[in-house]
């Protein structure tokens, strides 16, 4: 298994790298820029030790064509319209799992939902239904990601059109330990995308007694 | 301390009546019929025996002019916006407490937001600055809230443009023994409010091992 995350060198694309390979998935950081992209998986490999999967780094395109199935989308909300585009070439027969949240410019605390709904509604929308687009991990901090001590301390709100692929995705992300919700159709991604800046508020709040707070799905 | 639930006679009203009596709040029931409602009060308050508030019924406007300050509005979403109309005459120097979720008609598990956005961005539209609306309690199940045995198993994600009346409707919640959480202005109900289509998705699942699930803010 080969998993290819674009934007993979920002703090949530780290992250999620360093977990899925010592859960034994070859990761590809995509970038921009290719040589960042591999200075950068060198780091993340070496302070991992001996992880049962590698960490590697290409420019974007490559990386997505280099991908077995999954592409994880992790870029800031500014960059994703151009990302897809310029990568959506590659994309055909694989899955694109859009974790990216539209935050307003300037305001962590404010979603700015494109016309669209939601960035995996936009995303599913500019590649066609041919390429599958999931929506997760929308509401996991870059910090809890990065803290490879700690367990992700929420579960995982899955989205999207194609039951398949969605099925295929919360396989691929329990294995990072984590629950797994099958939340609906793309257009829940309107609710779960603008769950994460209602959690910045609240981890930002001087009245809560926590920073990095996540949601779950309570039954008891 | 008086407080109305509009749509009180509805299972969710019933529900949150019941357990405000039992935390020494004097609970008034709205109905379009007042006889109905002063049956189902009387009902209520058989049930819970000895409990330290009172639970009395009336017709809506009634109601709502007896309320010292909060009224919750209950209804189903296809009477949101009527029954406000009916009872806007008796809010003035009152806070509106908007628990109406727009499912779509026929589908429970899918959101129909109105064109402000959510039920609450539409009440505070409707009503004007002067009354304050505070979106709460939408993701809590009638099902939870009947059951008397067993304690809220949610976080509460309150959401309004007034900050004041928003921490009076939490001081006022959490007497149920809950947590609120101050999740800004009323525009975050757009996420809020849809959660609850997302958590009946959840509890019909074959897929979950539950049938009554909440959501809580996590942050161990």
């Amino acid at each position: 298994m080969k998993i290819t995350v674009i934007g993979g060198t920002g703090p949530q694309g780290q992250g999620l790298a360093q977990r899925f390979a010592r859960a034994g998935v070859d990761v590809i950081l995509g970038s921009r820029d290719a040589a960042r992209a591999a200075t950068i998986a060198e780091d993340l490999a070496g302070q991992l030790g001996d992880a049962p999967g590698t960490i590697s780094g290409m420019d974007n395109l490559a990386a997505v064509e280099a991908a077995n199935e999954f592409v994880i989308l992790a870029v800031p909300y500014g960059g994703h319209d151009a990302t897809l585009k310029s990568i959506k070439s590659g994309l055909a027969g694989k899955i694109l799992v859009d974790i990216v949240v539209p935050l307003a410019e300037g305001n962590p605390k404010k979603a700015a939902m494109p016309l669209e709904g939601s960035a995996t509604e936009s995303a599913q929308a500019m590649l066609g239904d041919h390429i599958p687009v999931v929506g997760a991990l929308h509401n996991v901090s870059a910090h809890v990601l990065a803290d490879l001590e700690q367990g992700i301390n929420c579960d995982i709100l899955v989205c999207g059109n194609n039951l398949e692929a969605k099925q295929k995705v919360m396989a691929l992300i329990e294995q990072l330990g984590v629950t797994c919700y099958n939340c609906g159709l793309a257009e829940s991604a309107r609710c779960i995308e603008a769950l994460t800046p209602i959690l910045i508020r609240l981890n930002m709040s001087k009245t809560t007694p926590f920073r990095h707070g996540g949601v779950k799905i309570w039954a008891e």
